[in-house]
């Protein structure tokens, strides 16, 4: 079986992202990184492809979809790893010439461009794959799996937070610039960035849909246009409650999403930063410690695990999980044959609920926090 | 300086609040329990009494009360330790007659008679010490320290949050069973027995007031008549915002409150269940854990610690705090002086602003969750 | 039932042990301080006896021991808190007048002193009670009781520590001086002050004996006349190995005992800093977090358990519980019955057991950590 | 800068650390795996092999060194991850040839090898890297770094340990059963496999060698030809005193290593299953959480770090810098230059010390623990 022919759209020297992407696709060895669009400058674009060593580097991502569709072995699957506006028009050119789409979240900065792309998506052979890579931590898969099995019953109360202090102060370096530029980022700043992630690890764990939510948000950083921090009340199908809280501005927060889910038989609390442990409490019964790759933990999150408990895996394997889903999937296509129905990754319709999410975040804070549906 | 000469009311032979009280007020050794209205019933009302060698043995607490206020050596301080609805009627006959008053929270069972109490009290020589006992950690002490000497800040974000499970699943023993009759509780179930710490607690810590608040009440388990969990978002006078949590129904949550609070320059987070600790994070700098009575503990916290850092204090001496700031107060009164500037206890306006949280939260959710001032 | 009545030798105004030996005698109401002889200063001694009020203040513990047996309600107790050279002394005075003696540890400075107290101890009639407190955690119950009733299976492997930091540097004041001082704290210094606690505390948990040791004692602070720091290896009765490490030189330690216990079914952990908490692990499966009062808590923990988990219990109520083992086991010897089984509390055979660990431990490290029996 | 062509020796498919170094050499893109002799047994060889794509396949190590030596493009490096026995015949031809070696832990499974290999190695132009990975985590070079300028002070201490679970029954599978035979893994059983680890962590960090050691070594499980538990004292040069601890049987245990350093300025603690973090004391001040990438962290974490703070990186990632730093090193040699002096990894010279330390344990336990000097 030959490696996936790869090619990637934004990710150029100085990016952060384009970097995990690649590191991520190469842990697990089912992806070759052949051809690239890596930036929107012409001499950056070919100085990050040659320092990738890539076989075809291109200035713009609809020549690279054109050129790749042509070729006898052009890439099979693009990762599109830009500013968050570009997202619609480069997924849009690979997918009606079906190829593959590994895209980053969130899925657009529009909510119109979003529907559009899910259009997109309907009428094209190809895949689309939404980096929603906290998915692919093993413990996340471990309390899905629980959940959806009942261990902790009827669901109730889901309280999840993604805070960071990373933007605490006024930043100008790049990253936090196009995060913070309503062009680029789209409405949503807090929310778009980090809250669409707490909100799809949410629905992720306990298979439930926000059905309406109220947003009170803020932009407690002076001259900052978009929200830096969000509270968030929401409302699930079925009856359960949750908070979200997502914030760039809590001092002492690096990357703390966390996510807790407490049912009428027990209770489940994950946190992305020690990422390996699974707390659950069966009501009555002791909290026990659930380890990936441990005693306790079962085949979801085992077939997503590389080495032995004890030996963290990190934040990369999480994401390298994502791409080895995609590449299970890919395969499968290529053999003309269903994925195992084990293969699970964040789909496009994930990235239009959590489009809406953000959309909903914005709306609702503009009518004084009331309630409005997703 | 001889004991005060202290009575109870309520906390006989089963209660659970009112021999907390009694361990409170021994610590210290400031206090004496030489009288008591232990129960409405009068046998057990004289059982206890006798188990705990009570020189005084009353049937009611207003015959209590008329009786000590006449007596040479009577009582000059009472605790209050019964369910919510009897503490107006109770705190009103000492109060009229000059007897302290050390209450146990909430204030009142109703918003009504939270004012009527008040009046009772600024008509009153007596002092009025309402048992929000968290108040009396050394850490939470220090934090409100730190937070007023600037040390974190402009505050912008307050999460809260005060999580048990103990009601996950209908229960029916004595303490379950008036916690949750709206008759004797107040109108608020888990807002009222620890919303209101949570309420409390964040607003002690900040110095700040809460305006208003938009909550999301439900009651989870079938057949309750007030609420078990409560989500409620927080506008603190000054544009801080906030999130608070209160539940009786989440598995694998014994006491867990907590508080975090963030500014423009730092970042300070607090937990009941590991209360030696407080987590401080100048922004931009390592998070340091700040030890009781260890380096980097202040002088709030020093006076109300009794042992060396790594030797846990717990609830306990945290509660004994309360009763030994209200024995300070009142041993000022017996010597005609004002108490010293440090001393710090929660007041019956605090109390006050506790009954109207849980009457906003029971408003607001009544209103689809709308915003409510307070 | 009265209270019982207690006296105390040692104690005065600037001691730290002799505080909370009040406060831990006070918590459950079981006994009231009377007497004392609280300092071998004759202003000191009647300065701190009107500040607590005693009855009877003596200027010596001998005529404090003549004086109380004769009188018909004299003390029927005696706690004796001064530094270690005199515990000899004392405690026979009052064991030949047949009044129970609450001693601090460890037993005595040397060997030959224990090894008489032994011998006056087993000629009186009164008992004798050590406080080695941390055997008084609920929590350390609970693990004994475990370990007891196999749920460890075979006991192989037990690391002790207790590492501290006070001593990093050359320190004068008051506790840093007698405990650094050969002639009155004994020739142990972090082996006597703290090692002898690690190794009551293994040997309680496990019901196991150290048969030999070989220990490494330096005292790395220059000048300094005793150990500082310990590295011991242990082995018990029936093949069980063990480590013990003491240190007053490891800063960021404040008082972090701590002790693991290893079978061939499971281990259990637990550390005095966070005290509520036992953590036990059946082998082959997931990690469990018992709480006090918790469940999974058994009656060993439950009976010296007072208020509901989440709510933490610390050093003071681990130390009262000793005190109130003694009131149980004073009462039954004024009913002139046996006390019940359940109550336990450290003997004079545990302090006769310390003082050969630690004399143990010195006669080793003379002999470049050559193997010694106990 | 064409990617470092690199072969491996072992790592067929039922192996373990085979998988590991080869998602290790890919991660940052410096190596490409061409050749291998996966297994000695030739069927497995090409199975493995083919499973991987590799380029040549052979059915033993010899030949292969031999064939490649000549190819024009034959490996410039390669992975010895064979049971221990198997390193130095193995790395002896391919050091005689001039090909990198990358070898996993322990060098050997006798001294006499050892002390052999070192020859071959000093009589070859080829570098020759243990992977020794735990050196490769960024927070343990944040340690090094720190104690190397001075923040600790003059060393006085360093606890080490190294505790497992998963030996703790008789076990036949694959791991299990080489580990447990003395023919192929050596003489030392948990002192060899994560003893060594523990041995070379603690010296890497400090920067000081084990001078002399005293051990107490058992075989627990009945039947078991090597050590499954250690217990040692170290005597460090320039008067540091530690104790290294190592099990296999230690239930609840999963990687436990853990390092902590004391000196006279203060203390450092770091754990494994937690690597992000290490903890920092300053003598007299509060602790501090340095975390990687984060405020606090300095130029040695920093350049072998890939993503920002709070996004934890794990164990693949450290042994992944052991690889880099070997491209690094191997790159310089191919440029003709020396490779910059913050490039670190660990040497032939490590290797012999932690045999070293293996063969003392061994002779010490035989000595009933005596010292032993290594």
């Amino acid at each position: 079986m030959t490696r996936i022919r790869l090619g990637m759209v934004g990710g150029g020297n100085d990016a952060f992202i384009g970097g995990v992407h690649r590191i991520a696709a190469r842990i697990d060895d089912r992806f070759e990184l052949v051809a690239g669009a890596l930036s929107s400058t012409p001499e950056k674009a070919q100085a990050s492809g040659q320092a990738l060593r890539l076989e075809r580097i291109y200035d713009d991502f609809k020549q690279m979809a054109i050129r790749e569709a042509r070729l006898k072995n052009g890439i099979e699957a693009v990762s599109i790893v830009t500013p968050n506006h570009v997202h619609y028009a480069a997924a849009r050119e690979f997918l009606k010439r079906g190829i593959h789409v590994i895209c980053d979240k969130p899925l657009t900065s529009t909510l119109a461009d979003a529907k559009k792309l899910v259009k997109a998506a309907e009428a094209s052979d190809a895949l689309f794959v939404l980096t929603h890579n906290y998915t692919g931590y093993p413990m996340v898969r471990q309390a899905r799996e629980m959940i959806a099995s009942g261990q902790i019953g009827n669901i109730r109360v889901v309280q999840v937070e993604y805070p960071q202090d990373w933007l605490t102060q006024d930043e100008t370096f790049k990253q936090a610039e196009w995060r913070t530029d309503p062009a680029r980022s789209g409405a949503g700043g807090s929310t778009g960035d980090i809250g669409t992630h707490a909100h799809n690890l949410a629905c992720f764990v306990t298979g439930l849909r926000v059905e309406s939510l109220a947003a009170d948000l803020d932009a407690f950083v002076p001259g900052r246009q978009v929200d830096d921090n969000g509270h968030v009340m929401l409302r699930f199908e079925g009856g359960a409650k949750g908070m979200l809280w997502c914030s760039q501005v809590a001092p002492g927060n690096e990357n703390a999403l966390r996510v807790r889910v407490y049912g009428d038989k027990g209770g489940l609390e994950w946190a992305q930063e020690d990422p390996n442990y699974l707390w659950y409490t069966p009501f009555g019964e002791p909290k026990r410690l659930i380890t990936r790759n441990g005693s306790g933990a079962g085949d979801a999150a085992g077939r997503v695990s590389r080495i032995p408990p004890g030996h963290p895996e990190g934040y990369l394997e999480g994401f390298a999980n994502i791409y080895t889903e995609a590449a299970n999937a890919i395969e499968a296509r290529r053999a003309g044959t269903e994925s195992d129905s084990a293969v699970m990754y964040p789909t496009i319709q994930d990235g239009l609920r959590g489009v809406q999410f953000i959309d909903a975040c914005v709306r609702s804070s503009q009518r004084n926090a009331a309630w409005v549906t997703l």
